[in-house]
């Protein structure tokens, strides 16, 4: 359903200070989720708001703001979240990071004690429009199987980087590490449709095509096999092993009991465009490179080549220029329940 | 054919002195072709001897062992590699990251003015053997379509990480960013075997399985379709749009015109364990996630799940232990064509 951006912003701040969050947390999520909608990454925006809730009203997410640096050096920082919203103090770690690349060039910050990424391209974005190059990544419960491995072995991790363009705006790249979501997988399945190789294997670690397995116990692979599976781990290493928070098993960034912290860590850098060259000239030459890919010679059916975060930076630019976003019912609905809850409603 | 380790070692610096470079630089591109080939990454060893050999005598590789800081900073340098051997230039500027790292714990080098860039794995290799988690990526060639694209618009970007293991010695991820080596599709074209899924298309853009499509015009896809576009993507910009390097079409990593600089860009990156926290924990919980992958239920068919570079780790040490490396005669003879052309045999 269409909402007005102004209306759910509103309705939002006020659920998270319900929920104990102060104002300027309360804002950052909002934010935050916002954007992601904006972007049509749906499943990262409004549908977690009932779930962040619940997990705050369980002990799991605390809200009393706190958010330490245990470690401070003019380059890096190591950050300690306070199992406190993991979007708020990731929203805090790049700003640091950001900082840190204005001051010396980079700025590096990995974080322990966080909670649910949320949407990785928001983060870089922040980079993006600070004419910075920008890394993103946490790790996250176990998900995808490792090459070989029969069951979910590691987190679907999520990853993204940003760099800003002139006439592009900024690319904004945002995946995880699995082919494809279990939400595609399923759907393919409601439309009869086959899988191309390689997106899942059966509950007994055999390759299969048919989508109807996923459910059966089957697991997602990773993207590219063996190429993906060591990506998964770069994550997981460069955003847990470093800064101290759990690793595969043992994180629980989507808590089945909302009552206990999550320990998911993450990893940013930001590069100063400016102070490592000249920000006009990358940007150009960032365009250059997308012109010549896009004019590239088509494959049959494609009407244009995108670069990454194009087509979600349409949508928002839309959203923006409209003042409306576009939510799901059940996701609007879940968020009444929420309102509800509080007495807002 | 195996060849003794010692007099590869040997006749390969003499060549490179040959060649006109110092006995420094000779030592470092040895070194680099030796360990690689050890590891079992025959394409990147001696194999190229002759090739950086020819496009040394034809002028688009220089020896004059140049090799410009041209901006310094205690976290970061951009360096500028006058043109001579990509692999030496490389070698330099991941020592210069780590140094950096080591005294700031972050050390970040950008490199334009290169040349072919070797396996990325030896630079990060550098990094894990100091405690370091390392990155090393290089723009190259277009070689790889574009999401969408018919035909070559990206560079086949080599792209590595590393970190240290207690147990397990380290991780080594080493990969470059289409599905599967152009080598590999023409050897299933000749076994008679159908390719999965998204391995390449024709040449008009058609999804494919047939092998034989490749050599009539078609091209590789990146892994994981658009995912890997976007790594390709991430490496070009980092290695060579921050450093000044050459781009996309631009860059000749591999001259059709040896007398051509390449002004292929490189990034390297070195994070200091143990300024950022503590080795001896971090290495055990490297183990630890190791273990449990290893340890988890395995596909039908797999006897064992490796971690990324475990298997070239193995033959790397099984070389040293035996003092002997096992070098494709094909090879051996470019090597002793070269050895003849400068009077050496």
């Amino acid at each position: 359903m269409r909402v007005l951006v102004e209306d759910i912003k509103k309705r939002s701040v006020a659920v998270f200070e319900k929920a104990g969050l102060n104002t300027e947390d309360a804002k950052i999520i909002t934010e935050v989720l916002l954007e992601t909608e904006m972007r049509g990454v749906f499943t990262h925006g409004f549908m977690r708001l009932e779930r962040y809730v619940n997990c705050i009203k369980a002990g799991g997410i605390k809200t009393d703001g706190n958010y330490k640096i245990v470690t401070d050096s003019p380059s890096w920082a190591s950050v300690d979240g306070c199992d406190n919203l993991g979007i708020v103090i990731s929203y805090k770690a790049m700003k640091l990071a950001i900082e840190k690349a204005k001051a010396t060039g980079v700025g590096i910050v990995n974080v322990r004690g966080s909670h649910h990424f949320g949407a990785a391209g928001y983060y870089t974005s922040m980079c993006a429009d600070n004419n910075m190059v920008g890394m993103a990544m946490s790790n996250g419960d176990v998900l995808i199987a490792a090459t070989g491995s029969a069951e979910r072995t590691i987190g679907n991790n999520p990853f993204s980087y940003a760099f800003p363009a002139d006439k592009y705006g900024k690319v904004v790249y945002d995946i995880a590490m699995s082919y494809t979501s279990d939400r595609k997988v399923v759907q393919m399945d409601k439309e009869g449709k086959k899988l191309p190789d390689g997106w899942i294997i059966d509950k007994n670690g055999n390759p299969t095509n048919d989508p109807s397995e996923y459910e059966k116990g089957g697991t997602l692979l990773p993207f590219g096999g063996y190429k993906g599976y060591g990506m998964a781990m770069m994550v997981e290493t460069l955003a847990a092993t470093l800064s101290g928070a759990a690793m595969t098993k043992n994180v629980h960034a989507w808590n089945e009991n909302p009552e206990e912290g999550g320990n998911v860590g993450h990893f940013f850098m930001a590069l100063d465009i400016e102070k490592m060259g000249d920000s006009a000239s990358y940007k150009k030459r960032v365009d250059d490179m997308i012109d010549e890919i896009k004019e590239s010679k088509k494959a049959p059916g494609v009407e244009k080549i995108f670069y990454p975060g194009e087509i979600e930076m349409g949508k928002l630019e839309k959203c923006i220029s409209e003042g409306v976003v576009e939510i799901a019912e059940e996701t609007m609905e879940s968020v009444e329940r929420v309102e509800k809850s509080f007495g807002l409603r």
